[in-house]
């Protein structure tokens, strides 16, 4: 992977990405089905004609949205920012992804390995009738849930915790041992009516724990379990303990942090 | 249409209806192509195998949204209201439309003629970047309004007018004299970006008045025109004095008033 490494000559672009998960299988390149990587990829190609790789700060899963992924890539060409965007935007049509910001960065910089803060967004629907303006862009329940009884039992997940039940079983991270900063339930109303929204935010999480955690607050909300439930399940560090890992369609990787932002 | 006509036998229901415009003729009924009053007809029919008429409050064109328009349809059997919208909605899908609401009303109701209020929404995106999570939901610019100065024009448009200007040559409205109740200019911040939101109301509309209004105010917004200007081609009451008319995609029938709501 040329692209991927520091090389003098070469420009290198930090992009804010857009993009609506559901026609991707995920955000990783793959060699038959289309992702975000590879959309961007094809359209790096039409500006400088070779391959590309691309590096990402979080590779979300086939369905998953993002309203501020962070990507970098390596030119040959010095390119005006802004320029650069724009013609990206231009060959991404009609996929649905956008570039939203583009930055020069140094060639040290990367988008996944500088990046010390991750924060997700969550749209969980509740309302009885199919929603319309809003599907594939949120997970719809039909019944009513106790937002209150869902901020007890996520109280017990902030902190540093080894995160084991809450991990998919091909989870590739070194560690199961991660550190929640920040998990907040909102009640609002969207469009389509009630929701209850989850920010989270985290150096980094485990794979699935997003979906794993709202999962099984969907399961206390709905009284199924309690709040105490949750720790209970928490201090088994057992994945079977976990309760069910929510659908992907409400789940926006909604933006990344770095030291010294390059957007700014 | 034996179903528009008062029948003492048959009960009749008011329905609430939401639909994503994006992948229909508009909402009146037509032979070739679907309709939502096409799609909502099939559903009754899988429920009463007959042919259905169903009337609205208002006959949405090609590509514009609601969030609350209202329709009544003449049943044969005595439905529990409730289940009459959760049956619809098991027919509709995979249609982007949803009954969100059902009641049963007096035999004399008229989704349309018992209305004595329509209200709008018109969402306008300002941002460079393509739209992607509201792709087909908003009227995008890709420069910044001046929210003031269209607020300023929109004041000439309040009241009791004669229209002609603001009126699509094919309306079929007996006079172009309507009284508009509201034209509310709201800066916010959607899932993409900073809008304008318009928020209209008036007894009735004129066909294409709400995007001759929001075009020709985008004009304003964007410096091309002075806030009289709008009073100056109010008062020419010729449609060729009208700014351009802007795209329905931004556009959502968003409540139709009663003098006795049917669903609270």
């Amino acid at each position: 992977m040329p692209t991927a490494r520091y090389c003098p000559d070469m420009p290198r672009y930090a992009l804010k990405v857009e993009y609506n998960g559901a026609p991707f299988a995920g955000w990783q390149r793959q060699a038959d089905l289309p992702t975000v990587q590879g959309a961007i990829e094809s359209a790096l190609a039409k500006l400088e004609p070779r391959e590309h790789t691309i590096a990402a700060a979080g590779r979300t899963d086939a369905g998953v949205h993002a309203t501020a992924q962070v990507a970098h890539c390596d030119m040959a060409k010095d390119w005006d920012p802004f320029r650069l965007s724009e013609a990206l935007n231009y060959h991404l049509k009609p996929d649905p992804v956008a570039i939203t910001a583009c930055a020069q960065v140094d060639g040290e910089w990367h988008a996944r390995f500088s990046a010390h803060e991750r924060r997700y967004l969550f749209r969980l629907l509740m309302r009885r009738a199919p929603a319309v303006h809003d599907r594939g862009q949120v997970w719809q329940v039909q019944h009513a849930l106790d937002a209150e009884a869902m901020r007890e039992a996520a109280q017990y997940l902030l902190g540093r915790h080894d995160f084991t039940t809450f991990r998919s079983s091909i989870c590739q991270a070194a560690s199961p041992v991660k550190t929640l900063d920040m998990l907040e339930i909102e009640e609002t109303t969207g469009v389509s009516g009630p929701e209850i929204r989850f920010h989270l935010r985290a150096r980094s999480f485990l794979h699935n724990q997003v979906r794993s955690f709202v999962g099984t607050l969907e399961r206390v909300g709905s009284g199924a379990w309690t709040p105490e439930d949750v720790k209970t399940a928490l201090e088994a560090c057992n994945r079977a303990a976990c309760g069910p890992v929510c659908p992907p369609q409400g789940l926006y990787l909604a933006g990344v942090g770095y030291p010294d932002d390059p957007f700014s």
